[in-house]
């Protein structure tokens, strides 16, 4: 372990990094980004998204490449199965978001990776969702836990305390630990 | 619009969909599920997350088909954007959790629905995940804005009571608009 900054350190630029930082300092309107996604029905309970613009850095901006994802139920919940659940979504987000901070971080201290992977777990009782209970059972997860397995050349403490700035600075942990305001606009036609 | 229940309005079973209902309510436990996801850093900001098996109606089951879906940051924020951020993951399941009870519930309620699609916007400051502020920048979504277009056999009022009636059900809705509690472990090596 150094602390050396690497340009490519766990495949992160750290100096672009670290630039993008100090650009966003200068001027923090570059922070202001809207994502978005377009979904589309297709029949039951499968639904399709496509991603390709959204707007940061002051500009409109596209995706390299669109990507679509489908969602379904499986047929135990009464759907075809055509994808993951909109449910299970939820997980590979805070999965996601968590390794890519894991590998920020590690950069920006100078830590070499070798291996990120987790599993996730969303626990729910569908009685929420069925309403069939007596007002005691949420809809959504009544939890969700990450397992991480971190290997890299650093310390136990270390590897630990890089997870731990990740979750701080995590923007799908945050989603979901803390009330995210959702609104609904409906055209009909 | 009848009331009649058909087997495959919307695509969606209802006969079946009832009996699911009603096998619940005799049996509690065969609503309690686990969905999961396993992650794998690729490098920097990329991972890919990947599914297959959950527990559901007190069995260990599997998807028809494994599912690998793919996140990273974009070039301007340092990543290499080989897939949508671990944030527009969120957009696509709020929409197609929505969707997906809309489908559901017109199904029940004898509405036939020719086209729902939807419009997701997140805005996010990064000046939160950046950590480029002085406590007052969250580093999740700010807000989350779907936008619904409903076309069916049905008035007005009726297709926005199928909306509102899947958002007072919908899973992802409750879990981003009230707390998750996330539970992050980690093992080193």
């Amino acid at each position: 372990m150094t602390t050396t900054a690497n340009p490519s350190r766990n495949g992160v630029d750290v100096a672009t990094l670290f630039a993008t930082l100090d650009a966003v300092k200068e001027q923090n309107e570059i922070a202001t980004f809207q994502f978005r996604a377009e979904n589309t029905w297709v029949s039951g309970t499968h639904s399709r998204s496509r991603y390709s613009g959204f707007y940061g850095a002051m500009q409109e901006m596209e995706h390299k490449h669109e990507t679509v994802v489908d969602s379904d139920h499986p047929a135990v919940l009464v759907g075809q199965d055509n994808g993951p659940t909109p449910v299970e979504y939820l997980l590979h987000a805070i999965a996601a978001c968590l390794t890519a901070g894991i590998a920020n971080v590690a950069a920006a201290r100078g830590v070499d990776l070798t291996n990120v992977s987790s599993s996730v777990e969303g626990d729910i009782d569908l009685l929420g969702i069925f309403g069939l209970h007596d007002g005691t059972v949420r809809n959504g997860y009544k939890g969700i836990k990450v397992t991480f397995r971190i290997e890299g050349d650093a310390d136990d403490a270390t590897l630990r305390e890089i997870v731990e700035q990740s979750r701080s600075r995590s923007a799908v942990y945050d989603a979901l630990t803390n009330p995210t305001p959702v609104s609904i606009e409906v055209v009909t036609g």
